[in-house]
């Protein structure tokens, strides 16, 4: 099997949601070790499966190279905290610049008001998360009604994202774009605290221009006890830069 | 890091596509094992990343487990022949005959016409391929004329799937039909032989009833040399049996 590596690095401060560092984040983490395993610097295709939440603080991640190919490397990446595994994850990573071929898209990206007019979720030391001091969110206003306390009714949730301190979005960040919104069951019609992701995975299929990103994230099937997220992330240029999907978990009441 | 282990298997002969095992199939083996490894009986999210063609033959699945929880066990598998990893998956087990939680279905299964009213797909020496001899599909009349050479121009394959000398379909038999249908792509406007798998995410969300699965496959962007999959099996009883994504390959000209 492939050349092993252990890399370190550290969960920053401030990503946390009621003191757990965000999944998107912690992947990106992992990401970003396995894109130097592979020393390629898109992730094409990158599953995550969480087993520990995440504190701030050092992190050891550990990469093995599966597969280098000509126009693609994957492999696997472990990111640990304390000797536990917080996450596992599988990639297979590329160079995004070549991307060409046919074009099909069935839907645009989703409507919504200028980001100006849309609701900004606001750090609080409560709900919203510290989280949302790293990155800039804001709710289509059909979809933000949540936060006042009343659900839309839809298991859908939309708006724009951005880094603060305009900092750019590349590729490995948009693994952290694919799990930073609220979960969409906060606007389904059962109540529910939180969905635990199981798994996400992310498919990145263009390097987004700078500006701030549409998405757009949606649950078709709620079914024995395990929902779906699927998301759509958009540049300011119109394309599609990323698909996503998480396996997530109704708690047991 | 966990218990690893090594399992004998092979790669029967007929269920290949001109000589190359069927990517679900593949999955099925190294989650089968995977499965064994965690002693759980149902994989409820698995990932898969392809790196070689299978060929009928011995294979060894080595597998490692990464976490067992009270609910959940997850772990990787790695399948093996000749020493070169065909595949490596990721996955997520546990028991769905505990299924249960609020129920929320967008859609429900997709309409078709009974199976005999479907077109069937017939294995000969050419195409469609010998894997058809383990598998019976009878496809929607709308989305099959592409056996006839003419595509339907909607990226869409919509049909029924069950295995064939009754061979019950269990959780790990769905891992095979979520690959089994033939492209999305031979109903797209664009001329496309083949669309190799680089990775499979299949979501398992109950134990399918007896019966055959309706079927439903579409892909909605066609970007940068890539398209993604999306498929839903539902069961004889009409509940939603599993989800699953592909990435997929445009090859160049």
């Amino acid at each position: 099997m492939g050349k092993r590596a252990v890399w370190s690095g550290a969960i920053a401060p401030g990503w946390d949601i009621v003191a757990n560092a965000n999944g998107g984040y912690l992947l990106a983490i992992a990401a970003r070790a396995l894109g130097g395993a592979l020393d390629r610097p898109d992730p094409v295709t990158v599953t995550g499966h969480y087993f520990y939440p995440g504190k701030a603080g050092d992190v050891t991640i550990e990469t093995q190279v599966l597969k280098e190919g000509r126009r693609f490397g994957s492999g696997r990446a472990d990111l640990l905290a304390q000797g536990r595994t917080l996450l596992s994850c599988i990639g297979t990573f590329g160079d995004l610049t070549e991307a060409s071929g046919p074009e099909i898209v069935d839907q645009g990206p989703p409507e919504m008001p200028d980001p100006d007019d849309c609701l900004p979720v606001v750090a609080t030391d409560t709900f919203p998360p510290p989280f949302m001091g790293k990155i800039e969110l804001r709710l289509h206003p059909e979809d933000g009604q949540f936060l006042l306390g009343k659900r839309s009714g839809h298991a859908l949730m939309r708006g724009w994202f951005r880094l603060r301190h305009d900092e750019p979005t590349d590729t490995i960040a948009l693994l952290c774009a694919a799990d930073a919104f609220p979960p969409t069951a906060f606007n389904a019609d059962f109540p529910v605290a939180w969905t635990p992701t199981i798994e996400l995975t992310v498919h990145v299929r263009a390097r987004p221009e700078p500006g701030w990103l549409r998405c757009k994230f949606a649950t078709h099937f709620v079914t024995g006890g395990f929902l779906e997220e699927d998301g759509e992330i958009w540049d300011s240029t119109g394309h599609l830069v990323a698909q996503s999907r998480q396996l997530a978990l109704i708690p047991r009441g």
